[in-house]
């Protein structure tokens, strides 16, 4: 419980809107406009709901300046960013599990490995020879860290994450259950009828306020490291093959992956089931629509979508509208044999 | 070792043909026609195998009784499904591991934590705080179970799966191996040059009946819960982002994804390799082939297939057909061109 | 440190040109051609990269006979085979951490379970009743090994591996972190209006010199076995369905996908983000180019490419070019109609 006066604290640059004494207004969490049975914070961030808003049960609502002009009569809290101001709310209902520094008697810790202060290390981790874990960390239960690993301070590693040798991350590292980093990449040579392994002996190499999802996996590069630039964000099931060069602040959706040695500038965003090919480079700003397969890099910042080449967003509309035309194709074509008969041309289809 | 009586016992409906004593007859596994050098059983569920059927060594055969009819001189157990027949017959065979109520002395659990009667806790296993675990249910070896998580009676989980704070199972649920139940949704809020995280505090609700692959994720809901329902089946690798909405019977098959939001209905089947779009829905029945990435709603119960928009099946047919109009458009366009200039049109291309 | 000698003494058929004392050079490691501040040697194996050989700072590159002829003045080891010859090089400097015969105290093996000598069991371990591991193998932290499992010599699990009983490996075996094998099959039977589980009896069996990503999955087969021959290579989240027939010295890229019942013949190439349809044959050396997504068996040996049936790489560069044809189809059916109107012709459009 908080008193909508102790909220609107938190929140730079925000205006209450009728309500004479937030004080006096108790919340108790968060819930969309349809919530019930609450003492409840909501937010409009599209006036596609005004109208839920103005039936919303919600004891107060983020809204931006200007659909605060659309809704009256509601306590309003207005903001110049509504998700923005829904991130610190929500945050301040549901704090992060704060690391309290307990040591689990069944870790299994080598002793030259150095743990920061206030690091909680959970049931079943191991941390090898040379590891070097920040402060305030959470380790949870059964995560491995093998030799000569190093992970900032503040860190959260989601439980039975494994992290190979000479892997380095920075601070501010969140990652979810069962990623791997630093695995070797994949490298190898024909050679006597069979494939050869090339040793794998770059790093993997992470920035500070990186989010990594679930059950993702970042190998580690073949001789030069795999890196990762500040603030990038992955969901779930992404991969990151070796050599990989991604910017800082890249966004890429679940299930996608880079195949190897792929550059990605800064802010670069992949949307979900996306491959990218080995090699290939997207500039800065550059936006890969979901479901995209690309194998030749694009010429310039712009939305691409589709498979191959990536058509950008324009020729993609284009595009849609011509299935149906594909699909009686081969009518179109009979219709320009009918024409070319008439007018007395006999030509071979051609192939 | 059983002898056919008391298989045929198992099966209802189930008539035995030209085998006037199956208490004389012994079993001693279920293998293909195919098989060779044992006391088998088989089964044969399309007329394309009823000479395999009659060159089969197999000891006695499940058959439908149209495909018995054009089968003489064999013993067959004729069935109304074969295939459902079939998982009796190798239930029966092959029994599942069975809990014993022992509890591995190296597990952690919170004193807290309810263990219901007869659950089998494996080695490593850590059971948070409030965790509840209900009867007859198998915890495999290195489960890592955080606070706050319910799993209902008679359920099986992998081995490494881990379950984050708050998620929800409901009995008989199956999990394969590193699966992980309940990471933080993939959401973040673009400002200050960089995103902003967004609080995932929605949870992990599944029903009963469910079972899920190896190395799945199911993502907690933002706000609200991902929800799914009961008796649904997910193949490896398939990933549910927050918030999605999937209803009663729904079958994934391996690497397919929802984005965010996404509704399915009653019995949609999604087939491998399927990428589906955020916030998309999919009515009762609807049928997703293998490979497809949707981005559009479809508009009724079909099968649809292709890329994009998805095409029904009989349009998908002639798409297809047409891949190799396509290859040639130039060609055709050239003709088409010509047409123009014997005609004395002269346009430029368009664009 | 290693000189120049001994460098050159590991590698069969290799000639060293422009260096008369080689033993009194030393070597601390491998660096690309760009490589600093270090005495590294250093590879070139296209010509495309001479300008960049010519300006190295490297003590010595590794190039094929026809590009020694192109650089001057360098110190150049000639070999048949630069990636070959740079893979032991690697190794040389980068030698496979070895196993040492220590069992992690802490670990649950099983009285009747074997231990081939000198292997190495992590911390957190479990083997099962019945399971052999070869000799000289290491079994990293958190690995999980379930009963009847068999893996041969040499072999080496990544961290956090699941292994379901049956499962059988042959020698020299490498997988990476969070990798499930044996997992049940996904197969169910519709019937009274929900999916029945049809149990999955067969196993996983795996050949010699195989190597296999992180967070993989192998099933095991419904009823015969899944089965992969020697010498393959799996990178990360690689999915093998039940009853998957993988020959030898197959090479799958990450995160591609077979579907149950596949059939691949030796030497077989997938590249990445690939979806093969269930029961598809793929003859020897076929090669399907990456994000190439499946649904027919292609009728010979070639380089297939794109969605559905795969064209071949030909037919594929042809599909490309159209694609900006595509894009304006209906622009020219405009063009088809426009003529048809010229002659007088008046039809309706196709459906």
């Amino acid at each position: 419980m908080s008193n909508l006066k102790t909220i609107l604290s938190l929140l730079e640059g925000a205006e209450l809107k009728n309500c004479p004494s937030p004080e006096s207004i108790e919340i108790e969490k968060v819930l969309p406009l349809t919530g019930k049975n609450a003492k409840f914070i909501s937010f409009v961030s599209s006036k596609a709901f005004v109208n839920d808003a103005k039936a919303s049960e919600a004891a107060a609502i983020l809204v931006t300046p200007e659909i605060a002009e659309l809704i009256a009569d509601k306590t309003l809290i207005v903001v110049p960013q509504v998700e923005l101001a829904l991130s610190t709310v929500l945050l301040h209902f549901s704090p992060l599990k704060k690391p309290d520094g307990k040591i689990a008697s069944n870790a299994v810790i080598h002793p030259t490995a150095k743990i920061g202060e206030n690091t909680s290390i959970g049931n079943f981790v191991t941390i090898g020879e040379g590891s070097v874990i920040g402060k305030n960390c959470l380790i949870s239960d059964g995560v491995k860290i093998d030799n000569d690993v190093v992970i900032g301070d503040e860190s959260r590693i989601g439980m039975n994450c494994a992290f190979y040798h000479g892997t380095r991350i920075g601070n501010r590292f969140t990652v979810f259950a069962n990623s791997t980093f630093g695995g070797d990449g994949f490298g190898f040579v024909f050679a006597n009828g069979k494939h050869n392994k090339l040793p794998q002996v770059g790093r993997v190499i992470i920035g500070d306020d990186v989010e990594v999802g679930a059950n993702c996996t970042v190998d580690r590069g073949a001789i030069t490291d795999t890196t990762i630039g500040n603030g990038c964000k992955f969901d779930n099931m992404v991969h990151i093959a070796h050599n990989c060069k991604v910017g800082n602040h890249v966004v890429i959706a679940g299930q996608s992956g880079l195949a190897g040695s792929v550059t990605l500038g800064d802010y670069v965003i992949i949307g979900g089931a996306c491959a990218i090919s080995d090699h290939l480079t997207l500039v800065e700003g550059t936006i890969i629509a979901g479901g995209t397969s690309l194998r030749t890099s694009p010429k310039a910042k712009d939305v691409y979508i589709g498979w191959d080449l990536g058509l950008n967003f324009p020729d993609f509309q284009k595009y849609r509208v011509n299935i149906k035309n594909i699909v009686v194709l081969n009518k179109w074509i009979k219709r320009i044999k009918d024409v070319e008969k008439k007018l007395g041309i006999d030509l071979p289809d051609p192939s």
